[in-house]
């Protein structure tokens, strides 16, 4: 396998070979070509290695990348994203990049000895809805956890509101699992969302740990997928990557980056354990191909990354379990939120355990 | 004015009342709406104000903001991301949310102060091309600021490749540059990159101050908004922001945020003092209209947050620089980079200095 990042490009509405002349220069010494050194047009330059069809397939010396993950993210999207017509749909990355990242510290492995869950998919849900007191949040966790959850993240948009602040929201639902899990014997995790300012996000990964917290809810589209990658490195949580405000990377069809490199591949290289995406057929709108990518980038070979959870979610309903396990396979972290609600939650939470454990 | 978040959506291939429905709910409780208890469904779902053709107006309790960035963005943009067909294209925020933020420590009026720039444009370039070592960077930007430049930029590609890293070049450029503000009795800052690994970003910032840097260059799209954000409070240097990553934010003309909006309001409120973007008929994709509505946007009334610069850029020539100065206007901080050195650097950069304070 060649040591050079290789990218493919789909090219919409322009000539592939004159915009393929384009990214390789754009996507590195961004200078006019002609009046660069030889070397550097040579070594530093992209390359333009295949044109077929409307796709271009570019490599880069992984120099380029300069061993961090944020400027490898520029390599492969900065200005090109100001580009009309091009996506990147495929990414292969060499060993020597991605021995640069550890990765999820958990991943489809990690996680099913924590949780012993030895071959069936994860039990997960959301924290809804916002406006609910920490008490009450308390509550509800307390019930799912009885119920067996493996985990139970925030909601993605509670954050510091006056309802729920973020730190007794901590305090109260971790310490009402803890409660649960004394009972069951249980290992249920509550996630609460780090979508908090920048500057605390950090600490909050700590003290999320130090008030009993079992797993973190990341957004990396606000937070950044190298700020994910640093809690990963430092937190022993398993993290879950939610995708608030990610979709505009991808809801168009000619621009943006495939739903595998985004929701899989990208994740991956940034340390989360847990992918989630919506699911088809839900409140959202990816096709049931476009799930497929994101399941098959998040188990694909990628170096040494261990390969991660899927949790596709968005307004699912317990009666599609069964075939989302057919369809998605047993590595699945199944997100069933609000439909939980509707009529007894104990009753819900139980039967959803049930359902997946006896699938 | 209300004490609302006020966000204007237009809706395409699709119901506008339907989807403005489902965008309140999405963007606060994410719950089955008829589940909610009625004080949430009043205070904390959005509430659609207007349906006016294609656009729908909705508003938010800033309580749903919880005082913070991050779930601003959230809220703005978070899960409808995700949804095909919609698009932010106007914002107006309360008074008790631009309160929250202090914005650019500069903006137009701190900058012209700043660098002794009564009237005219602002002169900027940036450091090309990657593969150059730093000591050649080093000369490059002693000639540009013997020639007058305000601000030279790290190209945003610039991060820690083996030809030229990080501290070397900061330590180097920034020496250059002070000789010559010796020489000249100027203010020329040096811009280096923070597309940095998050958690040196911060650390870097200030290394820069201590190193002599005059400015910071910071990706937004990638380092995250509120990154930016932490840094404007904490470093006294002016920061520019470049639109790497960005793009796929804004290129879909049926999703995604508005030019005005991502280029300059949220700039703004992340303390971005220059906003860079690609100026019409260069290299990239953005019209007249598009840019006009960045300009529009860096100016407008923002609570006390202070208007800012705009800098359009990519493949801009001297040629065009009259044009630019009449379509923009003064309050322009012009960007040609790799113009600069077809010919002789020296005489380009004497002759863009020239251009602009003569106009």
């Amino acid at each position: 396998m060649t040591d050079r990042i290789t990218a493919t490009y789909r090219i919409t509405g322009n000539e592939p070979a004159a915009v393929a002349e384009a990214i390789r220069v754009e996507q590195t010494i961004e200078f006019p070509h002609d009046l660069a050194p030889e070397w550097i047009q040579r070594e530093v330059v992209g390359r333009v290695e295949e044109i077929s069809g409307d796709q271009v397939t570019i490599s880069y010396d992984p120099r380029v990348a300069g061993s961090e993950l944020t400027q490898l993210l520029n390599v492969l999207w900065g200005n090109v994203s100001l580009f009309p017509g091009v996506r990147i749909v495929d990414l292969a990355l060499p060993e020597s990049i991605t021995a640069l990242f550890d990765g999820p510290r958990y991943g489809i492995e990690g996680l099913r000895a924590h949780f012993g869950a030895a071959t069936r998919p994860l039990i997960t849900t959301a924290l809804k809805p916002m406006g609910t007191s920490s008490a009450d949040f308390a509550e509800t966790a307390r019930t799912l956890a009885l119920a067996g959850f493996d985990i139970i993240k925030d909601d993605h948009s509670l954050a510091n509101q006056p309802w729920s602040t973020w730190r007794e929201r901590v305090e109260l639902v971790s310490k009402a699992v803890a409660e649960a899990n004394a009972i069951t014997g249980g290992k249920s995790a509550y996630a609460p969302s780090l979508n908090l300012p920048a500057d605390q996000v950090l600490n909050a990964a700590k003290s999320a740990a130090e008030l009993g917290a079992g797993a973190l809810l990341i957004l990396p589209g606000i937070t950044g997928f190298d700020s994910m990658r640093v809690i990963a490195e430092e937190s022993e949580l398993p993290i879950m990557a939610h995708p608030s405000m990610l979709g505009s990377y991808t809801i168009s069809p000619n621009e943006g980056i495939a739903h595998g490199i985004l929701f899989s591949t990208l994740m991956r290289l940034a340390g989360a354990d847990i992918t989630i995406f919506p699911n088809f057929g839900g409140r959202f709108s990816f096709s049931e191909r476009e799930c497929l990518e994101i399941r098959d980038a998040a188990i694909a070979p990628l170096g040494s990354i261990a390969p991660i959870w899927i949790s596709p979610g968005g307004g699912m309903s317990l009666e599609r379990i069964p075939e989302m396990i057919d369809f998605y396979g047993k590595d699945t972290s199944l997100l069933i939120g609000g439909a939980l609600h509707r009529g007894s939650l104990r009753e819900n939470a139980d039967r959803m355990a049930h359902l997946v454990k006896a699938y």
